[in-house]
């Protein structure tokens, strides 16, 4: 059996990744698909809509065989550690090729330019270094050290977010001396900043979740997103009290803040350059977290950015912690496997190259640490000590969700 | 002018408050009272009932003079600290006498105990450290220890909680060379630790709260309570939205026990003997302080002792924080003064030792590190952001309280 990787955070699950899916599947012609997923946070810094059993359950009932979790110390990275990690757990489950979405949908475009890249690195990665000390934001550094180069056409433009994401799709398989085939996939309609609705039935995550959060009319959301998605949405809100948001965790957020020392603030994973001062000045004087990132927001940082900075304040990871864990995941976590998904891990079993975890209490306590303690943390946005428990227990307790061949 | 001292929590001041109050007067004849209270958080490891600024103003309505903070490292310690710290407090004042309530009421028994220990320390010292190795508490330690010694009577009983504290004052005050003149009265008819009324006017702090929060019935409160208490108790959940409880800090507490590694937890002031390991056991299977708190609980460990612990998980105090606060307290910090109480500053500004603080703003920020901290993270029991700030706020603000002479 021949497998095809995407790399998703399904936050939530809506039309525009059901064609990505499908296309995928089109393109590549493979017999299943794996996803590798962002667990509890994302890659923007910020908690998941719902928990990742609802989502890897999405993800399921669209055609996805396989789900996989992308570990925290992984997820919530900026694009190039969070490439590495997924496109490394794509090639450690066996798959032959690996799909992703792009604002430039020409594939030869991507390897074109990382080919040409790879042989000015030094001189690629010496511009970025200047450019970040003259104060610009990592993206704008990227984009315009880039251009410094002078190539000639075509490349890519790296001001489009999916495009940052899918090159470093390709530098990491490259990195790490995989074999996948790499297709990509035009981005349909949405852009992935777009806040209003473009297309009839393909909107952003962006503004699907902004939709979900007030102004929104339920009848516009449901035509973006697919039955299996709104029905799940809805369960969570009922089994839970209320989908996630960063505002729900700034009491935590702020406790935190307010009761670590500046030198142990500085101590956490992406402080720098003094910005502990600013984070403890801005958060004793917030009474929400969208204020206090209101009050940190500066040309130097980005949004996202920020919100990494405070999700590891949250996650109280320090820069120790994240440098013990080792370059590449180091297993796998199985969320969810379609019949198809099973077999093909019975057929592959001695081809896959690290343990598969099925159950947390099954892995490594000290290996999976960050990802126990994002469980427990994701819970405790929820309102209500109920709730809270509830979600701490599934997080221990869930074996792979299953989907029978229908 | 001639100032006496006493040492109080106030959580509330209530009608035995009040007797001791007036007997420390008629008893010492002095011209000015000073009360060493307890911050936001008290001895036995909890938040007070309401913030250190209403508590000043009932001591300060009820005929108290000059109302000082005891610092959070000395407030929330076992008895020995705490009386070191509050009695050197009133002596850098200048006080010439201080009086305490206690079970015993005979001043020369506990001058006499004192006396004959001071002899026999380091003998008395083994014991304490022989019974607690044997797994008893400290305050059974000291109980057993003291018996030992075989002593000739009177001696003090030191199974009672007010003889215990009474008798580290005498201490405290023999250890600092002070010439401070001891005085006691009998606490009247409740006992420190019952929970229900036993005489028509006097109850205790423990069977008020209790009463408060549930099954009181609001007519008997008003009988125990001078007036301005009731009003600043209705004052303060009108204007905060409730009075403070444990239980308001749970979420945080497990937050913080959650996301803290084992070796960090380690590192927390009094976490000693693999107690951490219980307390992340616990703290992950429990859905409330108090349930937290009874699977903890075990013959090794009193209550308040566990509680000190947690309380200082909830602080983030470190070992390595607590050694490096000097032996007693380096500043006095005057919450309320009366108009004698001013007067009584005046003319003896000399001839007191330590800087005096009015406002936060003016504290050593190293210094004050601990208070300041425990400043916010009271406000952050507090429902909704903008009682939480206005809480902060009112810290960092507001000056002594003052009382015209009527």
């Amino acid at each position: 059996m021949n497998a095809t990787g995407i790399i998703v955070e399904y936050n939530p699950f809506h039309n525009g990744h059901l064609h990505h899916l499908e296309m995928t599947k089109e393109l590549t012609g493979a017999d299943v698909t794996v996803a590798v997923m962002s667990g509890y946070f994302l890659q923007r810094g910020e908690p998941a809509l719902l928990g990742k059993w609802e989502r890897a359950g999405m993800a399921l009932h669209a055609g996805v065989d396989l789900v996989i979790e992308l570990p925290y110390s992984f997820a919530t990275q900026h694009s190039s550690v969070f490439a590495k990690g997924a496109v490394s757990l794509l090639d450690s489950v066996g798959c032959s090729s690996f799909c992703f979405g792009s604002e430039d949908g020409n594939i030869e475009t991507f390897e074109g330019t990382a080919n040409t890249l790879q042989t000015r690195q030094a001189e690629y990665n010496a511009a970025i270094r200047k450019y970040s000390k003259e104060g610009l934001s990592y993206p704008a550094a990227l984009s315009k050290a880039f251009l410094s180069l002078g190539l000639k056409e075509p490349f890519i433009d790296l001001s489009k977010p999916n495009n940052i994401l899918g090159f470093h799709y390709i530098q990491a398989r490259d990195e790490i001396d995989s074999g996948m085939k790499a297709y990509t996939v035009t981005r349909k309609a949405a852009d992935y900043h777009d806040e209003h609705f473009a297309s009839p039935s393909i909107a952003s995550a962006t503004s699907i979740r902004k939709a979900l959060f007030g102004d929104g009319d339920p009848g516009e959301i449901r035509s973006l997103l697919p039955p299996e998605s709104m029905r799940a949405l809805k369960a969570y809100e009922d089994t839970y009290g209320s989908l996630h948001r960063w505002e729900d965790y700034w009491p935590l957020l702020q406790y935190k803040i307010l009761s670590t020392p500046i030198d142990q603030l500085r101590r956490i994973y992406e402080i720098e350059e003094g910005i502990e001062h600013r984070i403890v000045e801005c958060a004793s004087r917030s009474s929400s977290f969208t204020e206090c990132m209101n009050r940190l927001k500066s040309k130097r940082y980005t949004w996202t950015r920020l919100q990494r900075m405070l999700l590891h304040i949250l996650m109280n990871v320090t820069k120790e912690e994240m440098s013990a864990r080792s370059s590449r995941p180091s297993y796998i976590r199985l969320l969810a496997m379609s019949a198809s998904g099973r077999e093909y891990l019975r057929l592959h079993k001695k081809a896959i190259s690290l343990p598969l975890i099925s159950k947390l209490s099954s892995a490594d306590p000290v290996e999976a640490a960050l990802d126990i303690r994002a469980a427990n943390i994701f819970s405790m946005g929820l309102k209500g000590p109920d709730a809270r428990m509830e979600s701490m227990k599934k997080e221990w307790s869930t074996p792979p969700l299953q989907l029978q061949k229908s």
